[in-house]
């Protein structure tokens, strides 16, 4: 790779990085690929609800959740044929090079950013380079804007190989909420796919190492209570009351006291709660967001049967009602051994790789299961790759960054396999 | 009073209610209010920072909170000149009339709205004659819509009467938060007034009955405090993350179990929580708004000395800091017979009393008691009424009305005081 | 009262100190009453079940709790035939003078212990002289030492008087457990009192002070809930447990944060926890002692509704049952002005009482309630005074103590009282 | 093994089974023990002190805990010269062949049981055949009666073989308390073995498994904390209490809320609590019993460390102080391969065995791991194995029993290794 590709890439990189949309929200970030996509030249390019039918999709915000990010995107000058067509929080592109006969093979990367405020120290890379998140309150703090840029990039270099076949890049909105693997699993791009690569940096594993194949990715699932009571004047009558703010804190409490379980790792957790109105009055309402995750999908059930429970018990104790909803579900799902053998192989043989390593397990989930999934059922092969990068701190973290070499060697690891894999064909 | 008056009370009274605008954001009712104060015509106008000094204020919302408020005031049409003077949350009117020698009198009523949704069942007599808040989110639901209607009769009759001395109405920002009381009190206006009147309407007292005098108001705090953790992967790194959401939940959880206390009634919530960002972060960050009451000033102080520690305590729980704020605090004060016994005369011949109540005790707190206090530290009478009212529901419910006749009777008794103080002057 | 007299009443104190028993388990303390009534001589004597019908009692203990406590007072020389009569937890006596014609007064007065280890600190009086209590798990910290000596010098007084009228003592057992003040009340003893007097020390008020009447004692409850779970072994099967100490914990936390009330005083705890049998097995039981009061007898059924609902809900969040049960109950009974003002009269002459106060609040509860209201339905007068001690600390803790020089106030206070009222018979 | 064989184990292990004893307790079921080993006729004997440092042990119960077990065995004849030996809690007892030269092997059972009633269902087997616990309050509901059987018939089965070496059975004590494995392990009977088994019933594995070799005993640590505050009396000073009972309430929510870990599989209990002294008391101590189990050594103390701070910062919340104790503790350790290989083997040529397993992972602790680590450091080689039996409902559950059966099949397979290990010195 020449250093003006490795330059172009770094770019590609940061300029994705200033403006981290979160699920469904992804409006600008996909103008984006769009933009670079037409440049690069693809024979096929479906955004949103032309990729996937709207109605696959989990965890879509409401109207006033997409509003104000569709808005900014249109400040932003995003035309506007392109955002009618991501109206209601289509977002997400997927792009397809046709070249020749030979194996129909998929590639997918998420596109989405997450609710945290980016780093402002100094010794924070993006602050001090200057591409440091642009709109206050989200972060691309899990490399989502290196994934993009690899897809990009392997397209590019694919299409310059004499690679037959058909290559189809996924560009998935919506992955931390575990909201956009479903759509792009059940729509005609995963149709008869030989091989499905998906791909992510980091996780733990510094630049140098690449890691071919996962096990145990959790299951995992996503929900959402909102505890209903009865508001009173906190003063003159405490005991009119029926307080959603008492009965969220013993949900939580209790929620996170869910028995460890004997078959395997299992995980809980609020991340968000948003509750009441005002210091004199008790509160009517208390909405929590949650998640549970399995090391199976028997696991993740366990847990989502506790936490149910838990709810409504929690509930009980203040005389309050609850409304539970499930908000998206992914399965587990684990890298086919051939394939993997083949990312290893050619992991091997790339300069940049000084150890690659033979399969590892995965702590977090992943809706790129629903994927992997579909394509092993109709006889396919898949298979997830890490793609090491020093990153200074923990994903999800406001300090969180990749090492922006690791970007060329995702392309390169990528389009080798690509090549081989239509070379050794199974 | 002709039916006239009392037709265009009510309108009044229904177009404060149609914009109810929280604490320190109420501009556009400080604009309504002046316009009609222009049209009764007084002989001293002063606007927010013309009124008080803003550092005396409490519970000042931030920049952010402010602005949408702001906006939607100018949106409505609310003069420039006007606008620029309250900059900053400076609400509030100060209104005079001087008629020659006497007593220097005062009353004092509120004008902010809460953060409770109103309700839209066709059986609530705002939604049913269309004066339901049109702000889909805040509702006067404590009555302040029909104090500010009753200090602008009173201003009108006593303008009307042959009373001689002086009358300062302080159309105070901010009760609910504890906040307007202290400025107002340590204004000018509140120098050397002779008797001061507070008003409320109902508080579980019905139509034709009027209660001369209060005791028991119980001192009050408005306190904050914000838990911050560390963030982290819930599904990758469980173990990373200090979590604010938990501490939060066993804060709630202990503050509610602050024990009760022998020397009196006190009184603890929390009424909102805000916290996390999203389901799959451990949360950072969580933030609640509380008050504690105590029937005297040092049970209001036990309370919040063991809010306090609870809240560190909690935060240890999870190895998380915290930021403990008090937003803002209102002391006890006591009606004076003298005073409240010729509200009681004067009401007992009210043709609309059914039944004058001479004291009751007072559940809730009221930072009226700021300008009480000052009042009877400079040698002065003070004295809180309550004008019953018939209210379907609770105070600080969606359901909350009141019964449109009591504000004649509120202006009525108010009124006659007046003139009862200045003919009997102690 | 002579010197003789007073060293021998200290004598009597000091051994009844010695040897405190915990509620319907005073069988040693029934035996030495009995054997100084019979030193006194009175006319009656009724013990345990001759006093009263066994069924009326509440809280009793289990055989296994009494069983040790019998075997105590048999070790110490008690009275087989006695003890037989004592048999299944039947203590306290009813003594009774017959004076000729003339009012029939009753004086009540308690006699059980605490389950509180008594303090060995040197400055600790009773320690100090060689008093403390040797059994070592309980305590008399709440005076009834005293005001069983009390009861025994007003015989005694009344005894060597011109009384003439009928005087009945009742040593009433299970006072802590609001346990024998049924049985009192609906005892032959009680049918056509016009008088009765209860008697207590101390309670924050100083020796010399003699307070003539009461006013809200608390109207009280003793409930009893045990959790009942699923064992299970807390490192191979976590899972499978429904853990009962989980439950607890949670009931614990929420029962404590019920909400304060509008109209009045109230109070709740959990006094008593005994749960889980070892630290690797899931708790299949858990089981909390707890009370709650109230300032009426509406807001004690108020604590008790919530009290209950939290604990089934609590039990739910953890998949178990409860066993709910209410041990006692007293209700709220007031002082009658008249009798009052005829102690307060005579202690106003007394030379040991300093301020003699015209009624005072009682934040405690007490089950004398039972006696005053069956009084009081049959057209009797009832009162309740508290004779003032120096306390070193409150009462129920390991320091408690009493004033000695008192215990000759409060005979003195009720024998004249006693005197007066047949005097000035109303 | 002839009927003769199988009958005399069924009493022996039913005869065990009637006497359960907790930890340190096992006085009458040594005395057992030494019985039939006198019966058989050992080499050496040492019985307690003889046979381990006393202050090597952890988990030593108080004196007044010990007392009344010590007193039943001496109320069921057992040897007084044999009970002096005991005294203080010694018991367990360590017996040794001498069989010429060889290899010098080691055999390790645990003999405590545990504090759990046993069900009275007439379909539990130990009911229905009337040997259910009899001591009202304890059982083995862990096996243990069949260990010692195991050990007892072993020593029998190598004593009549033509073993050639020294085998040593550990009848340990304070298994579930993880207190008997150091002390054994410390002991000089630990000295030079080059082989060492310890053998565990049932853990789900049923009648006819039997699994050569575990993986993955947790590391695991008991531990108490003492929460102390102030008591008050409930009713008329609730404010001047520190809650112990609300503290204990507050660190069992938080503890079961301590985060799972990336690394592994955590376990955490509270097992028990014994807290206040009555319903109208405000707590002033309460003490919980608990364990943290971890997949690894680092894990363990992860969960260690958290659940000391919740335990303070949940004393802060309410005040109060805490007492904390490590009670005992045990290490991970793995089964060697070449070791379990030969039972493996040998299981594998046993009839009673269908399906010998090659290795298993274990979810429980044990602190067999004392000894095992042991012997390995000293190049010696270690190994678990589990004899399958069929368990009706879990270990450590009142329904628990085993399949008589499966006695036979555990003394075979360890005799035969044993006489293989011999044969095949590494």
């Amino acid at each position: 790779m020449t250093a003006a590709i490795s330059s172009r890439l770094t770019d590609i990189r940061r300029r994705l990085h200033r403006f981290p949309e979160p699920a469904w929200r992804e409006f600008r970030t996909t103008a984006t690929l769009v933009e670079e996509l037409r440049t690069i030249g693809v024979d096929e390019l479906a955004v949103g609800s032309d990729a996937y039918d709207p109605d696959d999709r989990m965890a879509v915000p409401s109207e006033s959740e997409l509003a104000p990010w569709y808005s900014r995107a249109r400040e932003a000058g995003v035309d506007e044929e392109l955002l009618t067509r991501m109206d209601g929080g289509n977002t997400g592109v997927v792009a397809v090079l046709e070249q020749g006969a030979g194996p129909s093979i998929g590639l997918r990367v998420d596109i989405d950013g997450l609710f945290i405020e980016e780093s402002t120290e100094s010794g924070h890379h993006p602050q001090a380079e200057g591409f440091r998140s642009e709109t206050g309150e989200t972060m691309h703090s899990c490399g989502h804007d290196g994934h993009m840029t690899i897809g990009l990039g392997v397209l590019e270099a694919i299409k310059e190989s004499d690679f037959s076949g058909t290559l189809t890049v996924f560009f998935q909105p919506a992955e931390e909420e575990s909201g956009g693997g479903n759509p792009m699993a059940q729509s005609r791009f995963a149709d008869g796919l030989d091989y499905l690569f998906a791909v992510h940096l980091g996780l733990d594993h510094p630049s140098g190492e690449v890691v071919a194949g996962i096990e145990k990715p959790l299951a995992m699932c996503h929900l959402t209570a909102e505890f209903i009571g009865t508001s009173a004047h906190a003063g003159k009558e405490p005991q009119q009351g029926d307080n959603a703010i008492q009965a969220m804190a013993t949900a939580i409490q209790n929620i996170y006291g869910i028995p460890r379980h004997r078959d395997g790792m299992t995980r809980v957790n609020v991340g968000r709660a948003d509750a009441g109105s005002a210091s004199n009055v008790i509160a009517e309402r208390a909405k929590i967001w949650g998640e549970v995750r399995g090391e199976t999908t028997p696991l993740r059930e366990y847990m989502k049967t506790e936490f149910e429970r838990t709810l409504y018990a929690a509930a009980e104790t203040h005389d309050c009602d609850v409304d539970f909803n499930i908000v998206s579900e992914s399965p587990r799902a684990d890298s086919d051994e051939e394939l993997a053998d083949i990312v290893y192989e050619v992991a091997d043989g790339i300069e940049s790789v000084d150890s690659p390593v033979r399969r590892a397990a995965f702590g977090a989930s992943e809706d790129a299961t629903f994927l992997m999934e579909r394509v092993q059922e109709e006889g396919g092969l898949a298979t997830y790759l890490i793609v090491g990068t020093d990153h200074p701190t923990s994903h999800h973290t406001p300090t969180f960054d990749i090492d922006e070499r690791s970007l060329e060697t995702g392309i390169d690891v990528l389009t080798d396999s690509i090549l081989a894999t239509a070379d050794e064909r199974v």
